[in-house]
């Protein structure tokens, strides 16, 4: 398993988002609470999206919590929309191309979970995968054949409507390999202006996720909160697990629901596989 | 492009292969002289028969030699078959699994050379990966995939035959593909008891192959150099370039053809892909 | 923190010792259940006793356990003397030449604990080591530092009064400076023959260290232990904890004593620091 | 030996410098044409003044050629002042701490040469940095010894003094040590605002360095190069070996002189050691 956090807000350092906040994402690659892991030491990686045509992705073999350059470059980097995510394996190789986030063209991809069954169910998962899109794939986990899927479905179009069906051809390649979950998944994904989180399992028990409270509430419940002055009302996290110890700052993404975050009012909505 | 040695003899220390020749495999990856690349430091690998039931192989993203574990280890491993290739990436990512040799039970595989546009024919040869191997295919290289092509077409059973239909394949499909010269190579594969090493290539004008003139007589010519009074009669070194200056020592892999080293008489025949 | 493991006996393979105990180091680098840090995933060594003049050493900054090199070396290297160590930085860099086991001619060396406020009193240990040896301090912690001037103390002539004398040095001179508690360390030291175990503190609450009853007692109470049978009856480990939840299997090393392990009657002495 | 590259100017993005001249800094860590060695594999660094109080570094011990980490910064990072370096280790071990620039503060420094047979002189030298100053030096080079003896000597307070009197005490400890040729030397280091750029050698016959004709006239010399259209007059490059090759666009640092890049007019000054 793995834990992540996605920003979207004012422009704010890394290094704020990743370092500051007591419990941490830095803190949780060694001590999570929440996961299905309590050390999320097998690599790590951040997106964000700053002057270029495409999101810089600085990812990383080591563990997050002795990576040099990532400190460096969390205190350099600002952005409006930042994707930290650490991982633990379930047992494919440890390399830079199977640390999240992925990326394709202006998109972010990172996910938290499994597909069940994945050495089974990889091969027909990976025909599914448009064949110009087939030779991109770099690494060998779940994840990125995942959001190839999705890309293939139409991501850059309609975000909610391709997880959907990448989800259910997920769900129904498992079902005819016998396999009884196809599908475990806490997902973000951006294409820079706007940020959606699913959270979603076949057995209808799926890895925690929360989102934070809107700004200006928050500063009234906790004026003490120095970071909450600097950002704008609109900001918002979506993380695997709360990063400080706030009542009143932290909600749980439904079960089987997505969210969306933009200008204007985010949006919460029930999220349902699409199946053939 | 790459470089690799192939030994096959008394059990010799790693140390005394890789490292003590003057113009050493360790030396071409600062300094190839034959090579596409004079620089090969995307990564290594060493692959050794030992006690356990699979081959040993251990690989690194570091450049050889520079590279202090390696140097330990080939100090303290001794095989009576070792392979090692140094990697100057074609563009492939710089991962532990896109280093040689590869590994598939009691086999190993290195190969120096490329699949024409491979990005372009990988999903078709991949398609023609058999199943129950697919997922075992780890990196992203056109090498990993050209050994399970292999596996699947029965390396395990008769090495020339399998790697002639794995040739005929790509060759295939790179021509449907409109790629003009499908596949360049040098091969060398072992299952722990021989040693099958292969130069061809679809445009005729192969990457340089060179096998070691056999032992009684190197003997005779060079009774100065000291590794040949440590082994037998029957040792052998197949080698993508001489690894010292010694006239009389190397022979050049004739175009299209393959050697087998193997107890008692080695053998050297034509090599021609078979197409279904 | 670290944690680590020292073996001596019949030759075994490394695997046997890193991951087949069901707690075992491996699975202490994730969990440790005595140590200061649960997780020690800063960097690894394994130290060896082979054919070569020197032992081998293999060192890595990734965490030990998701690096295939060392289960690939694990598989294939067996010896009479094993040094295993993960590694839990307190600060200082991650690199390979802050791994343990430190190597010096045919010396090994491994600690888990610290010299306080090693910043403080860095310059002073490091002027009082040997000159000659002075420039074969390759990285920056205290435990390197700690060899050097066990070395420069004798010990490589007498390894007790050696480090009774480093220790009476770093307490003098942390004294010096107003520290505390100027050591915490359990020690392991060998010279291919014999192997040397330490346990002390200045504040007289050290670090865990547990040595393993004796073979022949261990087969009796427990005679389901395979690997029992396949050691010789003077097999011995030492351990920062218990690698297996056997009872009567594992006795805690004396506060303040050191144990020597060797050919014939082992020894188990009071330590104490020599004051010059 | 290393090659290394210092920018002043306008802000400009790392990847312009690093990677789009025809003979970059990068091409060179493979094909080095003035070098010592024609690799320079051994690890690298870049650093670079941004919004933080410090300056940002990022090294790694992979050779830079091949760094998709790197080239994801050089992309999203932009300043007026950029140092890079890419190193050949003339034996000093591979990590992090090895490799340049070295910082402390505001300070950045970068060396190309050796201090001659360090080995025997370092004690000496280390023992000249000032006490609280010695803890500071994290790796095992001479460059990072040189800087702190730099340090210790003043530079914060007047470079070109400090250097002098390092450059001075490290030939007299030399000599003292029988040393021929005790320092080789191209150094660069900034506080931010100002670059120094120094060459000399004890032998007089230093490492190759170069400055950039002002920008004014390199615009009529080659209205083509479109980068000169990007950049301030006053913008300035430093290189071990031309980047490009533009007639009248480089001139050589003359032996024992030193040069400084500032607001306002740049200065070319002789260097010469102070001995105490």
């Amino acid at each position: 398993m793995c834990r992540w956090l996605a920003y979207s807000g004012s422009p704010l350092s890394i290094e704020a988002l990743l370092y500051r906040p007591e419990h941490s994402l830095i803190d949780q690659s060694l001590h999570s609470q929440l996961g299905a892991e309590t050390t999320n030491g097998d690599g790590f990686g951040v997106g964000w999206y700053g002057s270029g045509e495409t999101p810089g992705v600085f990812r990383s073999v080591e563990p997050a919590w002795n990576d040099r350059n990532l400190r460096e470059l969390a205190e350099h980097v600002e952005s409006p929309i930042v994707f930290a995510h650490i991982r633990a394996s379930s047992g494919t190789a440890i390399q830079q191309t199977n640390c999240h986030p992925f990326r394709h063209g202006r998109w972010l991809w990172m996910h938290n979970g499994l597909i069940g069954d994945f050495q089974e169910v990889k091969r027909d998962l990976a025909l599914a995968v448009d064949p110009s899109l087939y030779p991109a794939i770099e690494g060998s986990t779940d994840s990125e054949v995942f959001f190839h899927l999705a890309l293939t479905f139409g991501l850059e179009d309609d975000p909610p409507a391709a997880v959907a069906s990448a989800v259910g051809l997920i769900e129904a390649v498992g079902r005819d390999h016998g396999v009884e979950h196809p599908i475990q998944m806490t997902v973000a994904t951006s294409d820079g202006r706007r940020v959606w989180a699913f959270r979603y399992s076949s057995e209808g028990r799926s890895r925690s996720l929360f989102y934070s409270t809107d700004v200006p509430t928050l500063r009234e419940l906790h004026p003490e909160v120095e970071v909450l002055a600097e950002v704008s009302d609109e900001s918002r996290l979506v993380v695997s697990e709360p990063l400080r110890d706030l009542p009143g700052a932290w909600n749980e993404v439904p079960e089987s629901s997505y969210g969306v975050i933009q200008e204007g009012q985010d949006e919460l909505l029930p999220f349902k596989p699409t199946h053939a």
